[in-house]
Protein backbone atom coordinates (compact mmCIF):
# COMPACT_ATOMS: atom_id res chain seq x y z
CA UNK A 1 0.00 0.00 0.00
CA UNK A 2 1.12 3.74 -0.61
CA UNK A 3 -0.52 6.72 -0.50
CA UNK A 4 0.41 9.72 -2.64
CA UNK A 5 -0.73 13.24 -2.00
CA UNK A 6 -1.50 15.74 -4.95
CA UNK A 7 -2.27 19.41 -4.13
CA UNK A 8 -3.50 21.50 -6.93
CA UNK A 9 -3.35 25.40 -6.75
CA UNK A 10 -4.36 28.14 -8.97
CA UNK A 11 -0.16 29.69 -9.87
CA UNK A 12 -0.20 32.88 -8.20
CA UNK A 13 -0.23 35.02 -10.98
CA UNK A 14 -3.86 33.98 -11.59
CA UNK A 15 -7.20 35.50 -9.96
CA UNK A 16 -8.65 33.43 -7.08
CA UNK A 17 -12.39 34.52 -7.20
CA UNK A 18 -13.20 31.10 -4.81
CA UNK A 19 -10.12 32.18 -2.76
CA UNK A 20 -11.60 35.62 -2.62
CA UNK A 21 -14.83 35.40 -1.70
CA UNK A 22 -13.69 33.28 1.62
CA UNK A 23 -11.42 36.15 2.05
CA UNK A 24 -14.88 38.46 2.31
CA UNK A 25 -16.75 36.07 3.93
CA UNK A 26 -14.17 35.61 6.47
CA UNK A 27 -14.05 39.61 7.20
CA UNK A 28 -17.49 39.72 7.30
CA UNK A 29 -17.78 37.09 9.95
CA UNK A 30 -14.86 38.87 12.48
CA UNK A 31 -11.80 37.29 11.60
CA UNK A 32 -9.59 40.46 10.85
CA UNK A 33 -5.80 40.81 9.12
CA UNK A 34 -6.88 38.56 6.75
CA UNK A 35 -4.34 39.20 3.86
CA UNK A 36 -4.71 36.61 1.20
CA UNK A 37 -6.73 33.42 0.99
CA UNK A 38 -5.80 30.87 -1.76
CA UNK A 39 -8.53 27.94 -2.69
CA UNK A 40 -7.34 24.81 -4.30
CA UNK A 41 -7.60 20.64 -4.62
CA UNK A 42 -6.23 18.13 -2.47
CA UNK A 43 -6.08 14.47 -4.24
CA UNK A 44 -5.39 11.59 -1.91
CA UNK A 45 -4.59 8.62 -4.14
CA UNK A 46 -4.27 5.02 -1.87
CA UNK A 47 -2.64 2.78 -4.52
CA UNK A 48 -2.03 -0.66 -3.97
CA UNK A 49 1.83 -2.07 -3.88
CA UNK A 50 4.97 0.04 -3.79
CA UNK A 51 6.04 3.46 -5.22
CA UNK A 52 9.15 2.94 -7.57
CA UNK A 53 10.24 5.22 -9.99
CA UNK A 54 8.45 4.31 -12.75
CA UNK A 55 5.47 4.66 -11.06
CA UNK A 56 6.62 7.88 -9.78
CA UNK A 57 7.26 9.27 -12.97
CA UNK A 58 3.98 8.19 -13.92
CA UNK A 59 2.04 10.40 -11.41
CA UNK A 60 4.20 13.31 -12.05
CA UNK A 61 3.15 12.93 -15.37
CA UNK A 62 -0.64 12.58 -14.18
CA UNK A 63 -0.66 15.41 -11.43
CA UNK A 64 0.34 17.76 -14.48
CA UNK A 65 -2.28 16.85 -17.03
CA UNK A 66 -5.19 14.76 -15.87
CA UNK A 67 -5.36 16.51 -12.25
CA UNK A 68 -3.92 20.15 -12.93
CA UNK A 69 -4.28 22.27 -16.04
CA UNK A 70 -0.77 23.43 -16.47
CA UNK A 71 -1.71 27.08 -17.63
CA UNK A 72 -3.08 27.96 -14.90
CA UNK A 73 -2.46 25.77 -12.05
CA UNK A 74 0.73 24.34 -9.78
CA UNK A 75 0.89 20.73 -8.04
CA UNK A 76 2.54 18.98 -5.69
CA UNK A 77 2.88 15.46 -5.33
CA UNK A 78 4.37 13.93 -2.18
CA UNK A 79 4.94 9.97 -1.07
CA UNK A 80 2.64 9.98 2.12
CA UNK A 81 3.93 6.29 2.62
CA UNK A 82 5.10 3.03 0.48
CA UNK A 83 5.57 -0.27 1.20
CA UNK A 84 9.08 -1.03 0.17
CA UNK A 85 8.22 -4.55 -0.11
CA UNK A 86 5.71 -4.33 -2.96
CA UNK A 87 3.24 -6.02 -0.64
CA UNK B 1 2.36 36.94 9.33
CA UNK B 2 1.31 33.75 9.87
CA UNK B 3 -0.01 30.40 7.37
CA UNK B 4 -2.80 28.42 7.98
CA UNK B 5 -3.85 25.50 5.97
CA UNK B 6 -7.56 23.78 6.57
CA UNK B 7 -7.93 20.47 4.37
CA UNK B 8 -11.49 19.75 4.21
CA UNK B 9 -12.20 15.92 3.05
CA UNK B 10 -15.78 14.63 2.82
CA UNK B 11 -15.85 11.93 5.24
CA UNK B 12 -14.57 8.65 4.79
CA UNK B 13 -18.31 7.06 5.00
CA UNK B 14 -19.53 9.91 2.34
CA UNK B 15 -19.09 8.40 -1.15
CA UNK B 16 -16.93 10.56 -3.37
CA UNK B 17 -18.08 10.74 -6.89
CA UNK B 18 -14.95 13.27 -7.95
CA UNK B 19 -12.95 10.94 -6.01
CA UNK B 20 -14.26 8.07 -8.02
CA UNK B 21 -14.26 9.61 -11.36
CA UNK B 22 -10.34 10.34 -11.05
CA UNK B 23 -9.85 6.75 -10.01
CA UNK B 24 -11.90 5.58 -13.10
CA UNK B 25 -9.79 8.19 -15.32
CA UNK B 26 -6.47 6.70 -13.89
CA UNK B 27 -7.18 3.15 -14.90
CA UNK B 28 -7.81 4.10 -18.52
CA UNK B 29 -4.65 6.07 -18.59
CA UNK B 30 -2.93 3.03 -17.56
CA UNK B 31 -1.77 3.76 -13.97
CA UNK B 32 -2.74 0.41 -12.52
CA UNK B 33 -3.91 -1.00 -8.79
CA UNK B 34 -5.30 2.21 -7.81
CA UNK B 35 -7.08 1.18 -4.80
CA UNK B 36 -8.98 4.51 -3.79
CA UNK B 37 -9.12 8.08 -4.39
CA UNK B 38 -10.64 11.01 -2.55
CA UNK B 39 -11.19 14.51 -3.30
CA UNK B 40 -11.17 17.38 -1.12
CA UNK B 41 -10.47 21.64 -1.30
CA UNK B 42 -7.26 22.84 0.43
CA UNK B 43 -7.38 26.63 1.65
CA UNK B 44 -4.05 28.59 2.43
CA UNK B 45 -4.98 31.63 4.51
CA UNK B 46 -2.52 34.67 5.21
CA UNK B 47 -3.34 36.12 7.94
CA UNK B 48 -1.38 39.88 9.06
CA UNK B 49 0.17 39.03 12.69
CA UNK B 50 0.29 35.87 14.73
CA UNK B 51 -1.92 32.62 15.38
CA UNK B 52 -2.57 32.84 19.43
CA UNK B 53 -5.08 30.87 20.99
CA UNK B 54 -8.24 32.68 20.72
CA UNK B 55 -6.81 33.81 16.88
CA UNK B 56 -7.13 29.42 16.71
CA UNK B 57 -10.25 29.00 18.58
CA UNK B 58 -11.92 31.53 15.86
CA UNK B 59 -10.21 29.38 12.92
CA UNK B 60 -10.79 26.70 14.16
CA UNK B 61 -14.98 27.91 14.50
CA UNK B 62 -14.58 28.93 11.05
CA UNK B 63 -13.02 25.79 9.62
CA UNK B 64 -15.39 24.03 10.62
CA UNK B 65 -18.73 26.05 9.64
CA UNK B 66 -18.13 28.31 6.70
CA UNK B 67 -15.08 25.93 5.05
CA UNK B 68 -16.51 22.74 5.53
CA UNK B 69 -20.27 21.40 5.89
CA UNK B 70 -19.67 19.31 9.36
CA UNK B 71 -22.23 17.00 8.37
CA UNK B 72 -20.84 15.82 5.08
CA UNK B 73 -17.20 16.57 5.65
CA UNK B 74 -13.92 16.22 8.00
CA UNK B 75 -11.39 18.94 8.03
CA UNK B 76 -7.82 19.74 9.49
CA UNK B 77 -6.42 22.45 10.24
CA UNK B 78 -2.22 23.35 10.45
CA UNK B 79 -0.46 26.30 11.02
CA UNK B 80 2.00 26.49 8.56
CA UNK B 81 3.95 29.15 10.14
CA UNK B 82 3.10 31.99 12.65
CA UNK B 83 5.10 34.94 14.11
CA UNK B 84 5.42 35.22 17.61
CA UNK B 85 6.18 38.66 17.83
CA UNK B 86 2.57 39.81 16.07
CA UNK B 87 4.17 41.53 13.33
Amino acid sequence: MARVVVVVMLKPEILDPQGRAVQGALGRIGLGGVADVRQGKQFIIDLDGEVDDAVLAQLHDIAGSLLSNPVLENYELSVEFTDGDGA
